[in-house]
């Protein structure tokens, strides 16, 4: 390996992941990452879930996030998703024990909606 | 869906899965699940890293698990994993640092040993 070559950090812990700030791509804060959902029999993520908005867990919205429409920005210490506030109004979102349940009534649209490939084929 | 189905639960919230308790088929206890790491670019679980013994930190052993090796046991409320004590002292394990690190020199091991299919192919 060339010792210029940068460190490679293909790994994250689920740990560090879970309270990361989310923002958009004009630099404003959207939420932060609630929690990672896994597929048991897979071994794959099913979304990271981000939640904005609220107070004491009353208003706050949880969207499922398919874990290929995040990328990390190491300036901002957080993810960057290419999303308006506009938009993410639009965008999925359930409340926090429909997000940490069954997905199948929902999760095709939501993997439609951000038109990534599904994670449970 | 037949009524007398029992709920599906497809999904788990890493952070339902950390600190979760694992067990071998003969009932003992063997360390708890201290993280999960994932894989950026694959979106797939590397591992789930079993902690046992140890002090504060201080003789603490970290073993990283292929998701596919851990089973969930309802009665227990834990993992179980075919393992005896002896089997787990040589089974490989690293300091927290690097196992939450780079794994591209050890991964291939740890996967031979389980015998389960690479995460990163």
């Amino acid at each position: 390996m060339n010792v210029m070559s940068p460190i490679k950090h293909e790994l994250i812990s689920a740990s560090r992941v879970n309270g990361t700030k989310v923002y958009n791509t004009a630099g404003e804060h959207l939420g932060h990452i609630d929690d990672v959902m896994l597929h048991k029999t897979s071994g794959k993520i099913a979304y990271a879930i981000m939640s904005f908005g609220g107070f004491l867990n009353i208003g706050e919205k949880f969207h499922p996030l398919p874990w290929a429409t995040l990328s990390y920005n190491t300036d901002k210490g957080g993810y960057v998703i290419p999303m308006t506030k506009a938009q993410l109004e639009g965008a999925p979102s359930y409340e926090r024990a429909k997000v940490t349940g069954d997905d199948s009534e929902w999760r095709e649209s939501v993997y439609n909606y951000y038109g990534v490939p599904f994670y449970w084929l």
